[in-house]
């Protein structure tokens, strides 16, 4: 996707080997222009599916997550990685493990909104190692829905959620693919 | 706005006295349809304010805030609540006391994402003692940005935020007012 490679080229910070701070555009301040482009592509992709939900987890993911579901005209689900008063007791919930903060967190799904008659495309913002997708992909697995696919906006495909995600034949749809940000250079994969 | 009247009958869930659940279609499960049209109401009443940023606070505020933004065709930013290997250190910040929690939390926008240059309508799921958005206007007047006012998707007319805010002054605009929600009835002001 040209708009968001662009994008990143002007606009993203390489810190050390391996993160890539998009949140000019993608992760704090959110581009609305963008988010319309990525909803369309994810639609264009997985249109013919018969989606009947978009899951994503919170904060990051729930931007690019609306805006796709605005295209299919579903409802958008996002995983909590915090509970509070309000929050049901009555949840699907997978471990993630967080590279970036170190720790295991739990994420959460109140039972009500998934079910065994849904189709879920999975979207998140960035795929590293593949912790959160392979959370929320546990998450439909106890739901017993089905998993049409996941759509990544940015993807390091250098770490291991790619690979892991290809091999257990899972339909992957991925805006822009970066294969290194060694010597602070961004570098995309073909 | 009656869409939204309809679905918090139809939908949310009183809990005690004054909490209202509504994660079915706004706070965890998104209704996309409702969110088109919260954009569009927000615009219609903030439409000839030269809005250059919508503002909130991760994570339920983000759906609607994005959906408004993309009204008005500006970036949409969010306030962190949490800081990551990936935050800069160089935040404007404001303490906000959540009631649900009973803690201070601390909310993060980093510096270049707000100027003085701004015209700010923030835009939040909930206003009910009106700590987040007061947190949002400190941050605003840290950056020494304008604030053209305050969207609120659902107020709880009968606590502290309503008031406090009219009473400084603020514009605000809210699409459902709940002047009570005791005896597990929903009652909406006039």
């Amino acid at each position: 996707m040209q708009l968001l490679k662009d994008m990143i080229q002007a606009k993203g910070r390489v810190l050390g080997d391996d993160i890539l701070k998009v949140d000019s555009f993608l992760n704090q301040q959110v581009d609305t222009q963008l988010m319309l482009e990525i909803g369309k592509e994810f639609h264009h992709f997985f249109g013919q599916d018969e989606v009947t939900k978009i899951l994503t987890v919170e904060s990051s993911g729930i931007a690019p997550a609306l805006a796709t579901a605005m295209q299919f005209s579903v409802p958008m689900v996002f995983a909590r990685k915090h509970q509070s008063v309000t929050t049901s007791d009555d949840n699907y919930s997978a471990t993630v493990y967080s590279f970036t903060k170190k720790k295991d967190n739990q994420i959460f799904i109140d039972k009500h909104f998934l079910s065994t008659n849904d189709k879920v495309l999975i979207i998140d913002d960035f795929l590293a190692n593949g912790q959160a997708v392979n959370g929320l992909m546990e998450i439909c697995k106890q739901a017993k829905a089905d998993v049409v696919g996941v759509g990544v906006v940015i993807e390091k495909r250098f770490q291991k959620g790619h690979r892991y995600l290809v091999n257990n034949n899972v339909r992957l749809k991925v805006l822009a693919s970066i294969s290194s940000l060694s010597n602070e250079k961004i570098t995309f994969a073909e």
